[in-house]
């Protein structure tokens, strides 16, 4: 590295990771604070990439036979009553509606008035009411499976927040599916893990590792929970997505019943998953650089931005007209079956237009000016490596998905090496715990690929201890022999340890 | 009509219009009433029906360089303080959040605690906070236009619901946008209307009426309110969405100020544009008959059902095969740039299969027995018509998307005659008051064009005559001189007439 560099993010990932974080979200004009404690307003930016991620995520599920429906934003507080173990989990961060109006107070002031006879709360999540349409909707073996997917706002009050982290209000999706066999449920809650795994690596370049949590980090009332779990360039994990398998539990607490093919009445095994705009989150700090967000080409609102060389004074409209005639070819080009999206940014504001665009993290920039168009070159600069170059116009037009292509796997391979890099295999306490120990900022530590015996008292001892939890256990963790990083006892498979969002 | 006809709901338009309604939805299995009062449950019939409207719409206002975005679900009392209009409009039906978390009470069930500072409110509309934002994003005339629409759920407290027409929760996109010209806002309040008839005509099927609201019926703060009108086999209007042109009054409220190029500070020009799942409501109301649901194929979430011929007992493979490649077949057909959407249902279930695919309103039924097999042949049933008829498998394949257009062109065709022959030219007060004194059920008048002197007198003593509305004053009404049709006094413009919903 050597001297140090300017960069247009202060500060630096290296100087205070969780400061450059927020700085980075700020500069890419994505999101802001709202006025509103805990929420964020999602900017134009922002909220294409989350559209973009809804659209590829909302056909891999219709695929397979998922629908979408539209679930009521209130709960009753009964129906949060007859479910102990979501109280507990949901009950602190709860938006509660008490009246139904304002009136305006003696002072002139607006007051709450019509008090509702039952409080209503904001959904933290619509899984009660989901599986109390699920009952009166499956009588027969013939209704089944019923295969619901809702993309919707939801609510968990929150005191410190984070933008696209953690707010008191995000969007998400929602799946619950229910099912006559155990088998069929079970292949379902592996199936949309799949779908999971394969769109965040694929779209939004960050390789993921699958896996089932431990019992103690299971979904309150899933029989497993499965789940994919990212590193961070601060090498923490962030959980990207989870699948549960809910058994017949979920189906008996709401009573989710119907009769078989034998004619005997049984109650239906049911899958719930799901993501939320977190998703960009992660995609912000896998990628992102000291200059800025870096977007991954298929999830991208603009994948090129054209910055026409604009003169005070002079007669632009030569440039300005060749801005727009390269627009044409570029969008006439497809990536995925959709136009290459282009933006042409003729502001007149000098040198901070360029470092705009590289704060936004689109893939692509490309320069035009009165030389450019004589050669029938353009000079274009890759958001991924820097790289700049002149090329051949119609090259460059001819070539564009290509290079988007290009860039989408150079983000993907570097993520994943800088995971591989950061992925150790322990088998001393000692080593784990110093490892670990002074783990923070920037550095926290690694992926520790490590024996653990299973025990809750181990896994709790190396929380308090630590702060680390188990990630997950690894679908492709292998058979092995060793033992126990905590207790010494016997075990027979590593587990992914970490520090995590 | 003759004879009483067996129709598939109870009861008829005729018989009860408005339990007609209730029972339409409900047979169709678009929607259900939630346990939470006020608020419906969207089921996959339904909402694929609103993804449908959602995803033309919004290609719609992108083509226009409108970009989405998303603001708090939350808004702060004190934003609807600042704007008394607002209040007297909204505070009669707003759901307050006045707590953040539930605690176990004394006698162990849940009670609101953790109460706010400030109440919440679940927003009505984004507009406040838009503004907000709009005022901090400001300040040179290089930041304008700005252009921006959410889709999103909106909460209005309402005591007496109707599924789609009015619901306490429902779902809409609101559009806000903020210029440097009073005419290029004015240009873009009418963009927007446009799009929205175009919408509404090329994809509900719909015919509807352009024009102004008269000053009383104008949105509060709006120096011009524009709106579509259309008309229900009720004969009473149904508004399908609305433009606004706000002057520079929100910009004036909410401090959206700007440097204009002259290097002076202004106040900018804003306009603001809605529709919501009330159009399926109407679309309901336009097209539906004595059999249930008609969905109009551009925007039904399938546009053709097969129905195989199951026999008990034996083997029915061959018709399952069939039914799959005729599906296959048909999907490889396009309409508008999609694949033609098809379902098989093969369930063993009687007359009541094809009923409810009736019920939902799906365009083309097709049953495919084993005598059609042999014969290469299908026998196919439009929704629209009740046509029934036997075709050769290939020429039905070829066919579709015309046979689709057909239907859709033929649904409009029908709403517009119907709306012709019940629109009606008055010039006498007692002709008027007769139309419309016994108007109520089924049958609610017509259409009346008619002359107003333009008095909010005179509007209102109809209303409270009549409960007869100016619905708008339409944009291709011709200068024409008459008298009042409430007071006589000098008129230059018919305007319409109408109950509406
Ligand atoms: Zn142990
Ligand atoms: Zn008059």
């Amino acid at each position: 590295m050597g001297k140090k560099v300017k960069t247009a993010i202060t500060p630096t990932r290296e100087e205070d990771y969780s400061q450059w974080y927020q700085e980075v979200v700020k500069a890419s004009d994505m999101s802001e604070n709202s006025p509103v404690r805990g929420c964020m307003v999602i900017k134009p930016w922002g909220f294409a990439i989350w559209e973009n991620i809804q659209r590829q995520m909302d056909a891999m599920f219709k695929e397979t036979g998922v629908k979408n429906a539209y679930f009521p934003l209130f709960i009753p507080l009964s129906y949060l009553e007859k479910e102990a173990e979501h109280v507990d989990g949901f009950a602190k961060e709860c938006a509660v509606v008490t009246h139904h109006k304002l009136e305006k107070g003696e002072d002139g002031r607006l007051v709450p008035a019509g008090e509702l006879a039952e409080p209503l709360i904001v959904r933290p999540t619509s899984e009660t009411i989901i599986g109390e349409s699920m009952s009166r909707w499956t009588s027969s073996y013939r209704d089944l499976p019923i295969l619901l997917n809702q993309w919707a706002n939801v609510v968990r009050w929150e005191m410190r927040t984070r933008m696209f982290l953690r707010t008191s209000e995000f969007l998400w999706q929602e799946g619950h599916t229910a099912h006559a066999t155990k088998d069929e449920a079970m292949e379902r809650t592996l199936q949309m893990l799949e779908i999971y795994a394969r769109f965040v690596e694929e779209r939004l370049a960050m390789p993921v590792i699958k896996g089932r949590k431990s019992e103690s980090e299971r979904f309150p009332g899933a029989d497993d929970t499965t789940c994919i779990e990212a590193m961070m360039q601060d090498k923490r994990a962030l959980q990207a997505g989870t699948s549960h398998f809910l058994g017949q539990n979920f189906a008996k607490s709401s009573n989710i019943k119907f009769q078989n093919e034998a004619g005997q009445e049984d109650y239906a095994w049911t899958t719930s998953w799901g993501t939320s705009t977190r998703m960009i989150g992660g995609m912000i700090m896998v990628h992102s650089d000291d200059d800025g967000l870096v977007v991954p080409p298929r999830i991208a609102p603009a994948h090129v931005v054209i910055l026409p060389i604009i003169k005070k004074g002079a007669d632009n409209s030569g440039v300005l007209e060749s801005a727009e005639t390269l627009k044409v070819a570029l969008r006439q080009q497809t990536y995925y079956g959709l136009p290459v999206e282009v933006e042409i940014d003729s502001r007149d504001i000098g040198g901070a237009r360029g470092w705009e665009w590289v704060k936004k993290g689109i893939p692509v920039r490309v320069e035009l000016g009165p030389r450019d168009i004589e050669n029938n070159s353009v000079f274009m600069a890759r958001r991924d490596t820097g790289e700049k170059k002149g090329l051949n116009r119609d090259e460059f037009i001819n070539t564009i998905a290509d290079i988007l292509d290009d860039i989408q796997d150079t983000l993907f391979q570097r993520a994943h090496a800088f995971r591989e890099a950061n992925t150790v295999f322990i088998d001393e306490k000692d080593k784990f715990y110093d490892l670990y120990k002074n783990a923070k900022g920037y550095n926290n530590g690694a992926f520790v690929m490590a024996h653990w015996c299973g025990s809750g008292q181990c896994e709790e001892k190396i929380k308090q201890d630590l702060s680390v939890t188990i990630r997950c256990i690894p679908f492709d963790s292998p058979d092995e022999e060793g033992t126990c990083i905590c207790c010494g006892a016997k075990s027979d498979r590593r587990v992914l340890f970490a520090k995590a969002y």
